[in-house]
C-alpha cells in the first residue's frame, strides 16, 4: 500500500525519540515550566524574530483552536473564518461546544479576502440591529489553508491591517506550517507571521513531531490565566516537557525547516509527474496537498493500492481526491504512485 | 534537590521510548485505530479479565475526567463525589465549564460512604422539589484517592451495590492506580475494579509513560458516538497510536505493574523511616502519597533541599505536607530526605 | 409618528388584560401546573386537532428555539435550517451559546429546499470523515420566514417526508404563526402543522399576548425530564399561568385567528396601496411582514414620520426596509403611509 | 384549602393589571427602551438614593442569577455562596449549564459569615496549587435567606469590606426583598442595600407583581454589551415594558413597601399563634417564611386543609415544613391554619 491519505499517519522523527531517550531518569517540572519548554521557546522567539513572543505547548491542533478562539474572544464574540475553515468543517462542533458563533465568510480556495472581511465588518457595525448579531470578534485563517494554498505576503498584510482597523485578533492555524514555509516563490516567513499574526501556531503533529503544536503569542497579548484556562479545557499537560522538547528538537539546527522542504520536495515530484501524465490539478496548490479530480475507472485503479483523501463529490461524477506527501514520503513512493496513475 | 513533590515530575521508562524508535519509518493510521491501540486494548482486557471491555486512550486526566462526566450523564444530571475528589477541586472547574454540576459527598479520608450515597439519592428522590434539583447521575471517586488511601474491595461492591440500585454509572480515577495495584494488603485488583466500576482509567501519566490514560468501559457500554465527542472536547489525538503504543509496553511482561509495586517499596521504606523518627503520618495510606503535620522549623529544614507539596494548613499552625515516591525513586534519594528530617 | 417597524411594539389585547383582572385573589399553582395552562392547552390540542399534543408555555421566542434545539439533539448534533433563519443571525448566538452548532443551507425567500435537505444529509452519511463533522441532528424552519413568505401544505409534507427518511425532528417556529395561518391562499392550517412538525410554537408576543408562547410537541415526544431542563435554562415562570391565561383567551372564540386576520387585511390594504402607487415589492409576502427597495430620496421622506426596519443594502445604493401590520395596526395609519409613499 | 405553601401562587396586584388595560392602544418601543422602563427605573434609582443606578428588568429569578453571574464572573472564576444558597440547591444547575462552579461556604441559618468568606479568599491566594482552583470570582447572598433570615446593615457592611478587599463584586439575591425591607427590627433599607451591594435585584414575582425582577447596577458597572448578553440567555423580552410597567406601579405611593409589610404583619400574626400555642420555631425569621418541626400526627392534621412546604427531615422523624404568608395573605387564613395548629 502507497500511503498518501494524510500527513499525520507517520512515526514521529528519529532525532525526537533520541531526545525522549536522553531524558532518562530526569526530573523536570510540570505544566511547561521545565527547560525543555523554555529553551523551545526561546528557540522559536529566535527563529520568529520576536523577542517579546510568548510560547505555550499543547497536545493537538483542535485542541488548540478551541482554546485560542476561547481566550481571545468576548463572551458574546463569534470568530470569523472562510466558511472552508477546519474550526467550521471538520472539528466536530467543538468550537460551538465552547459555546462560540463560527460567522462564515466566503472561501476563495481556502483563503480570506480581505476586502469581504471590511464588508463583514461595516455591515455589522452598520446594523441597527446589531445588538443581536454575533459580533466577530477575531479572524480564523489556516496557513497553508486546508486547499494548500498560501497567502501572500502582501495578502497577509492587507488582513492584518483590516483586522487592526476593527481591532480583531488575526489568529493563523498553521497546523501545516512546516510545508507552507517551504514552499516554492512563498515569501511568508516565520517572521513575516509573526508580524502579521496576534497569535499562531506551529504544527507539530504533521511535521516530525509525535504530537504537539506550538502556540505564539506575538503582540505581549498573553490572556489572563492561560494556565488555569488550559486546564479548564482538559487540556494541561502535566509532562508539559514531552511537547517542549520536540519542539526543542525540531528548532536545533533547522529541523523544522528540512522536514517541511521534503515534504515539499516530494510534493512537487507528483505535481511534475502528474502534469507530465496530463492530469489537471484541482486546485493551483504549492504545499503537500494536492488535489485531482478522479473518474470511477481512476479509483477503481487505485483500490487497494493508494491510500488517499476523498475530498468532494463534483457535478459531472468526478470525484475530487488528495494525495499529502509528508516529511516522511519516500521517492520511491511517490513514483510508484505516478506509476500507477 | 531531593525530588518527592510529585510522581509526574519524571521522564518516562526506557522500554516506552525504545518502543517509539522503532516505530521508524513506519504507518500508523489515524485516530486510535492502529495496530499498537488494538494491541495494548487486548492486553488490558486480558489483565482486567474482562473480554468484553472497551478501551480508548487520551492525554491527560483532567481531560478524561471531563470527558467521561460529559458522556455518561443526561444533560440534567449532576457527578456525585466526595467533597475532595480531584472533580471538585483541583480541575479549574473543568466539569462545570462543560455544563455539569458536581454534588458532593463527605469525604472520609477521600472516600466515598456507601451508605451516604444511599442516603444523598434517597433524599433526592424524596424531595418534592426534585425537578428544581440536580439529580446525581453518576459516581466518581478516584483510586487510590487523592489522601492516597484505598477501597477495599468490599467498599467497592458496596458502592457498586447502591450504584446498580439507583443506576448511577461508577467511575473510577486510576491517576495512580498503579501504585494503588500494588499497596500492600489490598485486596483491589484489575479484574475486581472492572468488575465494579462501569468506567475506570488507568493512568499513565504517573507510572512510567510519558503521558496518557487508557480509558476503559467494562460493561458493553461504549457511548453513542464517542469519537466525535472526544474530538468536540478537542482531546482526540491524530496520533492516537502514541499512547496505546505506551500501554502496550507497560502491559507487556507485567511492567505497569513492576512500576506500581517499585514506587510502594520505596514509599514503604519511607513510611519506615518516618515511623522510626517518631513522625506521626497525617493519614494512614497504603500508597505512594505519605502526609505528615511539618512545623515551621522542619519546613525551615527542608527549604531548598526537598520539593515536596502542600497540603493544608492546620488549625494549630502546623503544615500537612505531602511526599510522593514514583515508578523512578531512587532508595538512597529516600534515604537521604530521612537523613533531613 | 406611524408605527410599521415591527409587531411586538404594541400593547396587549384588552380581552387578556380583562382575564387578568379576574384572577384578583385567586390562587394559582406554580410551575405551569395551573387551570389557565390545563384549559389552554385543552384548546390549542382541539385546535391543532392532535389529542396526543403536549403543550408547554415559555416567555420568549429566542428562549424557546434556545431549549427546543438544546433538548431536541443529542450532545453531538448540529441543527439544520437556512442561512436566513432566526437562529443563525438575529438571537445573538443563543444556539451556540447553549453548545450547538447551526448547519446553514440555502435560504429562497426565506425558505428552506427539501431538496437540499435531502442532499445535506447525503452528504453527512457519505463523508468518510463525518465523525469529525457536526451531523444535522434537527431541521428549524419557520412560517412564516424572516422574509414573511409561507410554505404550502405540500413544501411542508415534502419538508417532513426528508426529515423523516433521516430521523430529524422538524421544528417550527411560529413566531408570526397567526399571521402565516390568515394568509390568503395559504392551505396550511394549524392540524396541517401538527401532522407536518414533531414540535412547534405558537407566537403569543407577536399577535395579541403581553408576552409568551405556547410551545407543542405532537407526536408523543415529550422530552425527558422537560421541566427541569426549562429551569436549568433560567427559563422557567413560577406564574406559568400568566402565559397560559392568555393562550387561554386568544384561543377563545378564535380570537387568535381574528388577530392574524387583522394584520393580514392591513398588509394587504398596504400591498394593494404600494403596487397601485407602482411600487415593487421586494419579496412576494402574503403575510404580515412587507419590504420595498427604497432610493435615498424616499427613506428622507419618511425620516422622522414612519418607523420601519431596516432589511439590507442592495448593490445599487438601494435599501431594502420593511413595514410590519400587526393585530393592532389601524387602516387609517396605513392609508398615512401610503400617503407618504 | 389554605395556602401557605409559597408567595409565588398568588394571582397579580390589581393596580398592576389597571395599568396594563390603560396601556390599550398605546406603541411601546421593544427590548426595555420604552417609557414605562424609563420611569420604573428612575423611582427605583430615587428609592435607592442611588442616582448612578442602572436598572434592568428580567422575567424570573433564576434567569437573573445565571445571567447575573455569567456577565460578572471572568471565564475561569466561579461564585462564592452559602451551601444553602439558592444558585446551590434549587436552580436545577442552572450556574453550571452556563459553565460556572459554585464555590460553597457555610451557611448559618442561611448567612455568610465574613470571616469565613476571608479566609476562603486567603486560603485560595495562598494555594500554591491556585492555578488548578476556581477562583471565588463574586459573593453571591440572599437577603432575605432561604430561611427566611436577614442580614444587619453591620453583616452586609462587614461582607462588602471583606469583597472589596478581595475586588469580589458582591450580588444580592432579593427574591423576596419587600419582605425583607418591612421586617420589624432591621436596619437594611433600600439606599442600605445600595451602598452594600454592587449588583442586586428586587424581586417582584413574590411581592404583587405577575412575573419580573428589576436588576440594580450600583457602582457605575453595568457590564459591557449587557442587552446581547440577556439575548443570548434568551432572556430578552421583547415587550420589556411589560415588566417595567409593573415596577414602575410598585414604586408608586410605596406600594411595594405596603406589600411587604402585609406580608411581615401576617407573619407576625402566624408568628405569635405559633408561640401561644407551645409550637417551637425552627429558624428565628423575622420575615415572610415561617419554619417548624412538625411530627407525624401534625402533617396528618394538615393533609388536605393546609398547602405548606416540605424543608427537611429532621434525625428524630419530624419533618421541617414552610409556611409562607404573602401580600395577599388574608388574617382569616392565618386564623384558621391556627385552628388546625
Amino acid at each position: 500500500m502507497l500511503y498518501f491519505a494524510s500527513d499525520y499517519m507517520e512515526s514521529g522523527h528519529e532525532r525526537i525519540f533520541r531526545r525522549f531517550l536522553e531524558t532518562q531518569g530526569e526530573h523536570l517540572t510540570a505544566y511547561g515550566s521545565d527547560r525543555c519548554c523554555r529553551s523551545a521557546a526561546e528557540k522559536i522567539r529566535a527563529a520568529c524574530e520576536c523577542p517579546e513572543a510568548e510560547v505555550r505547548f499543547l497536545a493537538g491542533g483542535t485542541q488548540t483552536n478551541q482554546l485560542v478562539i476561547d481566550v481571545l474572544l468576548k463572551p458574546w464574540q463569534g470568530v470569523a473564518t472562510a466558511e472552508t475553515g477546519h474550526v467550521n468543517t471538520h472539528e466536530a462542533g467543538a468550537i460551538e461546544w465552547s459555546g462560540r458563533k463560527v460567522v462564515t465568510l466566503p472561501g476563495h480556495a481556502g483563503k480570506v479576502d480581505p476586502g469581504e472581511l471590511r464588508t463583514l465588518m461595516e455591515l455589522w457595525h452598520g446594523d441597527g440591529s446589531r445588538e443581536h448579531i454575533v459580533e466577530p470578534g477575531m479572524l480564523y485563517i489556516s496557513h497553508p489553508t486546508e486547499y494548500g494554498t498560501l497567502y501572500t505576503r502582501a495578502e497577509l498584510e492587507a488582513l492584518a491591517a483590516v483586522c487592526r482597523d476593527f481591532s480583531l485578533p488575526l489568529y493563523v492555524d498553521g497546523a501545516r506550517l512546516g510545508s507552507g514555509l517551504a514552499a516554492k516563490g512563498t515569501d511568508v516567513t516565520l517572521p513575516v507571521l509573526a508580524r502579521c499574526a496576534d497569535v499562531f501556531y506551529i504544527g507539530g503533529t504533521k511535521c516530525g513531531a509525535l504530537f504537539g503544536e506550538a502556540l505564539v503569542f506575538t503582540k505581549n497579548n498573553l490572556p489572563e490565566r492561560l494556565l488555569t484556562r488550559i486546564k479548564q479545557h482538559g487540556a494541561l499537560l502535566a509532562k508539559g516537557w514531552s511537547v517542549g522538547l520536540q519542539f526543542d528538537e525540531l528548532f536545533t539546527g533547522g529541523l523544522y525547516f528540512e522536514l517541511g522542504a521534503h515534504a515539499i520536495e516530494m510534493a512537487e515530484r507528483l505535481k511534475a509527474g502528474l502534469r507530465a501524465k496530463g492530469y489537471e490539478l484541482y486546485v493551483d496548490s504549492p504545499t503537500n496537498q494536492q488535489f485531482i479530480a478522479a473518474d470511477d475507472a481512476l479509483l477503481a485503479r487505485l483500490e487497494g493500492a493508494v491510500a488517499y483523501s476523498f475530498w468532494e463529490k463534483l457535478g459531472d461524477g468526478r470525484t475530487v481526491i488528495r494525495f499529502a506527501t509528508s516529511w516522511a514520503t519516500r521517492a520511491e513512493d511517490v513514483d510508484a504512485l505516478l506509476a500507477i496513475l
